[in-house]
């Protein structure tokens, strides 16, 4: 299994074949999918075709891009140019996509190879991800909403996946499968083409296995889109550029509140010892309060909720039994909530910005875990699941701050994550802090038992 | 009746005592008031000794304030320290201020003096304002909510009064007063300390006889303040610097639809001879459309009936016969509007801001009719007037841009209003446009009858 930047320099080398390494991607799929079940429709012919132009553009000796004939997959929530975007909702069938999402266009601009669509939980309304199973251990989920993306990832069925974040649904299944997940800061990547949950709090970003993987698929998919109500014109930074010189001297904020209450003994041993290697790469580990932040989950259930009814409102009203009785219920719900309700948890959203903005005016980043526990059971309810996993990455979407899942270990042979938040816009420094981390542990290194 | 800038001249020359001309306002308050009841509270004694310390300043060389000396009437939604801010309504019986607003502050800096406070429709929440009338027909109302601050500026109670705006409220009491009335660029001049209706459409900003006194005052309480959630942290603008310099190859939009529809015969000939002003003034008259601006009134109707329930929440529980009927049957209703009405009416206003930047990008201002008819009969009813009143103001609260109403003549002897609609922040070209209107035209020198 390659890392993307390891796959690219080969390949820029002459040294790997597009082809072949997209044969070998979808040979692991045809190996193992049957039962991680992770991908929803394996694009066989497109991506072979996609891989030989690439393999062709080497030998042309072309200028190529920075995912050049690296197999990718996406989330089905991203539209790609005449498949369907099914969104792993029956409320979708016969759906089939016009054109490519602001993203997929950009990730084949970079060159890359798109392999398929990926399971997402329905709508992306939760954190569960059925059918898909965590490869690390097959009696576990792996997590969501982007548990396909994650699942396909972190068992080399793909060398990198996007995936969207509306509570924590990149972080999350990254935290859950040791992969690294980027939810970038809100409005740097186009949704444009993307199924939307919610949009003030949804974002694009990838699964990678590292935090190089990450930046190189961040720079390829980063800019402004008018054609995206949500988007901001603010200027591209290279995080590419310093993502390696260490983080000597960066203040690293550790939160004294909320982050670090009732964690799993293996999480919080784990985390403790991340903490530990980004201090002996030279941070200074900082003591902040992140005020306002605990109403966070709440805030987001609320946005959401209402948000989610609106987008749904035609189809909940048409056909509510295509949906499944969770997603169902939880849309039913969302309309009952009076706008009151709504303008009030924006209101405290913006007291959840103000905090954190307080506590990055000390520090350059603030360090957490991504998940208070590890994989849940397999068949755990979608309800439970939520409780269980978004108290620490929901924060981060009512912020909508830049923040990263890292792979910091195991606690009973499954994976435990570490989140790294930064200010807004500076995903630059939040990439160069993982980076760091990574370049001193091998976590990263390790594939799940099933797939090796 | 002098104007601000012909009596801070003479003040400056100390030709004129600003205790003088206060005791000359506050005669004039004590002899027409009782008529107009524009004033719901005089600071006779406060106002005074202002206006004794500030001709303290004159006598010892002082540097002045640009409104130095000058008599100005706050609408009583406008804390001032130690003085109860009703707000129209029963149900703040017994509030104290404990601070100045943020504009109290500004104004007192700038050398005004603090004549005391007008008449608002209750919470703001209308557009009657009783028990005022307006000076040029005892038997018409001012218009509101701002009802109070308009009919005592334009009686001379008052040398200009400041408003507030969230629907039309500062340009529609000033259309059918004869004054011209700002409402600034959303987040141009601070909130804080000014008893909210809407947080999202609220603006602040004055009423007075001239362009000129407009500027002088919002050129004293523009700024950014970090205490104001929604103030906006951009460079302030000279706007007095250019305000005459004419409106030579300015291109001036006139829309093609929404705005000049059934107009009221006289309004409709007085603001086309307005046009024609401002095209021998060397501007430029360019057809225009505005996009997606006819459901601007209910997207404003159902953002503030959200945010003023959500405003008035605990006191409508727990006192709701303290308000007045109507105010309590409108609350009732936002209280009831479902969030996905709310987040839709928010998307809907997008597209109004998209529609007035597309127009904005082809012209510098947009000219419209501030009102389709002059002054309603007093004793109409609060939901009638509303109607009748916000149908041309209310957009420009939804795009959230400078827009001034400039008295453009009159129909059936009552005022006719021109609306100047602009850029974000771009103040000054609206206020050039509406200085160059009237210096070629003396509509804004002609005096209520009763008061003359």
């Amino acid at each position: 299994m390659k890392t993307i930047s390891e796959a690219s320099s080969l390949i820029r080398a002459g040294e790997l074949s597009p082809v072949e390494l997209t044969r070998s991607v979808l040979a692991r799929i045809e190996r193992f999918d049957g039962k991680l079940e992770s991908y929803v429709d394996v694009y066989e012919e497109e991506a072979l075709s996609q891989a030989r132009a690439a393999e062709a553009a080497v030998t042309r000796g072309d200028r190529l891009g920075l995912l050049h004939g690296i197999p990718l997959a996406l989330k089905d929530l991203y539209d790609v140019a005449g498949k369907p975007t099914l969104a792993g909702s029956a409320v979708r069938e016969g759906h089939v996509a016009a054109e490519d999402s602001a993203v997929t266009t950009l990730l084949r601009e970079a060159g890359a190879v798109l392999v398929g669509k990926t399971v997402t939980h329905e709508f992306a309304f939760g954190v569960v991800s059925a059918p898909t199973r965590n490869p690390w251990n097959l009696d576990t989920i792996p997590g969501g909403s982007s548990g396909g993306s994650a699942a396909a990832a972190a068992a080399g069925l793909c060398l990198g996946a996007m995936g969207t974040d509306t509570g924590g649904s990149i972080r999350i299944p990254a935290g859950l499968t040791g992969l690294v997940g980027l939810k970038p800061t809100f409005g740097r990547v186009s949704k444009r083409g993307v199924a939307p949950l919610s949009w003030s709090l949804d974002h694009a970003g990838p699964l990678t296995r590292t935090v190089t993987d990450a930046a190189l698929i961040f720079q390829s998919i980063t800019g402004f889109d008018p054609a995206d109500p949500d988007s901001v014109d603010e200027p591209v930074t290279n995080v590419l550029a310093g993502l390696d010189s260490g983080i000597a001297g960066l203040r690293i904020g550790v939160p004294a509140n909320y982050f670090f209450d009732d964690l799993a003994p293996g999480v919080a041993a784990a985390v403790q010892a991340a903490l530990d290697v980004l201090a002996d790469a030279g941070a200074e580990l900082v003591e902040v309060t992140v005020p306002d932040v605990e109403c966070s989950r709440e805030v987001v259930t609320t946005i959401v909720g209402v948000e989610a009814a609106l987008i749904h409102r035609e189809e909940l009203r048409t056909r509510p039994h295509d949906y499944t009785e969770d997603t169902r219920e939880r849309l039913t719900a969302g309309a009952a909530i009076p706008g009151t309700a709504y303008v009030d948890a924006m209101h405290r959203r913006r007291l959840i910005v103000a905090g954190f903005r307080s506590a990055l005016s000390e520090v350059d980043v603030v360090a957490t875990p991504t998940l208070p526990v590890t994989a849940p059971p397999y068949g755990i309810a979608p309800p439970e699941a939520m409780a269980a996993l978004t108290r620490l990455t929901s924060p981060l979407n009512a912020a909508g701050l830049p923040a990263l899942a890292v792979p910091c270990g195991f606690a009973d042979g499954l994976p435990v994550s570490l989140q790294l938040a930064g200010r807004p816009f500076d995903e630059a420094t939040v990439l160069r802090a993982g980076a760091a981390y990574q370049q001193r542990t091998d976590w990263h290194t390790k594939h799940p038992p099933l797939t090796e």
